[in-house]
């Protein structure tokens, strides 16, 4: 039997287009290059910076809750607050995470700072840092020192240049991460003008909610305030990247930055005006979609598995279950196999639990999801729960419980490039959605095979 | 350099030594047959009862908190409200696990029980369940019925009874689990009995904390009360069975029963007592053994993946950061290329959360290590955690952090069946163990080429 479950209605709020592409805001240089930190040869070194001259990008973050946090993390926190939440330079590592290295390794990072901010002749709390690779290693100062030298100078406000930054972001990622978001918003005399809002993202692995994004460079030509773009990301990526799994595992390296340029001749967002709720719909575009491409790039993974969540008793309930049921390595392993095994969907949703207020807030996430019941489990009647998978209804609790449905049908639809389960509680009006990938032999091979 | 931790040294408290073998209990029936419940015509009906006329067996239960508990758990729970904790028998179904069955499915389970009871001339409330298989398939009643009529009158107060039922429990489990500790315990004139706590358990996926234990039955002659058995068997599950994870996968089924015939010669056991002590001890060392033999059998497993935490700020803690460590997909497939990849147990420990009061009550579990902290994170300071893999210090907080150490004795050290990982958080006496097993191909094989 077909669904009766409406497959097609979105989950998402009604959000602009994305263009998969790197286009680069106005008021910002970019660039990446080899400088010889990853042992392949591949680029591995990144930076983002406003012009000279140019006054800073307003800045906001998430970072992982991890008590392992990074070097680059640490860093990044103490820049931000130095500057209340400004920002002329993002530079990335990739090969060496720079993470569990101790004091050394925070004398590492800062001294990537100083080396930045002397070949742009900017302060050293106006750098953001991002890193990722290898935990335990140290960062090769000389190297990024040498690889900085040639970068600076072939810094660009292009869009190749942005490309280049995506790419040098990447470790285990078969593919490039980017997508752009245009959005019209009026200057001072209601005039309409393009802002564009362009991100770029790494990670493929070591990637499950509690901020799971790996590494995340949002950049916008809007005018706005740290406080109104922090306002902005915080829902965003609590409805994107902390409803992302790979496998499980929360990254020591975890980072979103989205910086602001106001080079656009748009006047500054102000809170709470229809400009700030098209620049919030670009940015959670940009995640959204970013997000995605992460979840179906996951390591081993040949599809995306995205859970959609509807009748929930609130939103928090609809995405913790969600979230439940693409972490489910039983339900990842049907998913690789095209079995449209339901059972294990059920024992993942009965198993959801709400995100702990604690360790949301220690990623800069909005905290109130969990707040109220202390990251008790959600809220789910087996009696309510309906089920569909790739679009044929396989369990429906006030009919009965288990339906009977075309299994050769279902495995069909299955061996898709992306898989969508979709749940409805039966509850109440909250809904979300989850993004994760099939668990493979491949990613098994990947990560038992070296060190990463 | 090999280790300064003493890698030696006894995590869990003083346990009595174990004998993997199955020992019948003074004033039990026990048996198993096939029916014809699995497709394989494996064995896959079990019954434990007393003997007719002797009075019933105290009985306490741990049941997994998903909110798709099984019928068979559902039957469990009102079973034992109605009884005030006593039974007379346990029947255990393999193949099916009559979960998200809706009413139907407690239709069928309740005519189990009346099968049961009919047989064995008792009443249906004194029939505890038990069932594991898919989930989302009816039981066929007609074959259990046959193959009660042909079991009842085999069962026998043997230790080839008791084998058989942990033989029948299996479903993907490739060897039969069964332990046994034998205590001396008084009478009432201080005269010593050799009291007997033999176990058996199945589950070798969807197995993971929040009451991971798939099944298991525990059998003792000691005579006690429902509550002090429940004040046995709440912690010691706490301490063993809520520390193992194969897959991440809480399932539907999960339960533990703990039944005491009082058959022995020995004094009724009284709480606070020596032999109250006594009696604990030998059903955690059957419990944590049961449960390691159930990791180590872990589905697609080649071996046993411990880890051991002291230092720790309390118990709570240690135990957190030790189920953290092995639940991680990432650290499960180093263990299975023996890799010692510390960078990614450091990530793991980094993201330990204490276990959600809700959940573990839902369980049955003690709640108290939680409640405190409501479900937040671990204590843990990267700058005084020690972290040794397989005897081989690798990292050192107070050291400076990452350990130069031969990293081909550390892997030879890591190809063995049990791989121990060893923690000390240098922040105070808290000490717990968790146990897991590698992460292979052969378990996304298993599990994505089959509905299981």
């Amino acid at each position: 039997m077909v669904i009766e479950l409406d497959v097609t209605a979105p989950i998402a709020p009604d959000l602009p287009v994305v263009e998969r592409r790197a286009r680069i805001p106005a008021g910002f240089l970019a660039g990446g290059r080899a400088a010889g930190i990853k042992a392949s040869g591949r680029p591995d070194l990144a930076l983002v910076t406003v012009p000279g001259g140019a006054s800073p990008a307003a800045a906001a973050a998430v970072f992982t809750p991890n008590a392992f946090a990074a070097a680059p993390v640490r860093r990044s926190r103490a820049s931000l607050r130095a500057t209340g939440g400004w920002a002329r330079a993002v530079v990335s590592t990739s090969g060496s995470a720079n993470a569990a290295t101790g004091p050394a390794g925070d004398a590492d990072q800062a001294r990537v700072g100083e080396l930045v901010a002397g070949a742009l002749g900017i302060g050293a709390d106006d750098v953001l840092h991002l890193s990722t690779g290898i935990i335990g290693t140290r960062l090769p100062l000389d190297r990024v020192a040498a690889g900085l030298d040639a970068l600076v100078p072939a810094l660009a406000a292009t869009d190749d240049g942005l490309e280049a930054v995506a790419v040098a972001l990447r470790t285990t990622d078969s593919v490039t991460k980017v997508a752009t978001v245009s959005v019209a918003l009026p200057d001072d005399r209601g005039e309409l003008h393009d802002v564009r809002v362009s991100g770029t993202a790494k990670g493929v692995g070591m990637i499950h909610p509690r901020m799971a994004t790996m590494l995340s460079v949002i950049l916008t030509d809007a005018a706005a305030s740290p406080e109104l773009l922090a306002g902005i990301l915080r829902p965003a990526a609590a409805r994107t990247w902390n409803q992302l799994s790979v496998d499980g595992d929360t990254s020591t390296n975890d980072t979103v930055f989205v910086l602001a340029s106001g080079a656009s001749p748009a006047a500054p967002v102000v809170a709470d005006s229809p400009a700030a709720a098209a620049l919030a719909g670009a940015v959670e575009a940009v995640a959204r979609d970013l997000a995605r491409q992460q979840a179906a790039d996951g390591e081993g993974a040949t599809c995306l598995l995205s859970c959609q969540v509807t009748g929930a008793a609130d939103a928090a309930d609809a995405r913790a279950v969600a979230r439940a049921v693409i972490s489910s390595s039983l339900v990842k392993a049907a998913a690789h196999g095209k079995d449209p095994n339901w059972g294990r969907i059920a024992g993942a949703a009965g198993n959801a639990r709400l995100a702990d207020a604690a360790v949301l807030e220690a990623a800069g996430l909005a905290a109130d999801e969990a707040a109220a019941r202390g990251g008790g489990p959600a809220r789910l009647d087996p009696n309510r729960l309906r089920i569909a998978i790739a679009g044929h209804l396989v369990y429906d609790g006030e009919g009965g419980g288990p339906q009977t449905f075309d299994r050769a049908a279902a495995r069909a639809a299955m061996d898709a490039p992306e898989i969508v389960i979709r749940l409805d509680l039966g509850l109440g009006d909250g809904a979300g959605e989850a993004f994760g990938c099939d668990l493979t032999e491949a990613y098994v091979r990947e990560n038992s095979e070296y060190t990463t």
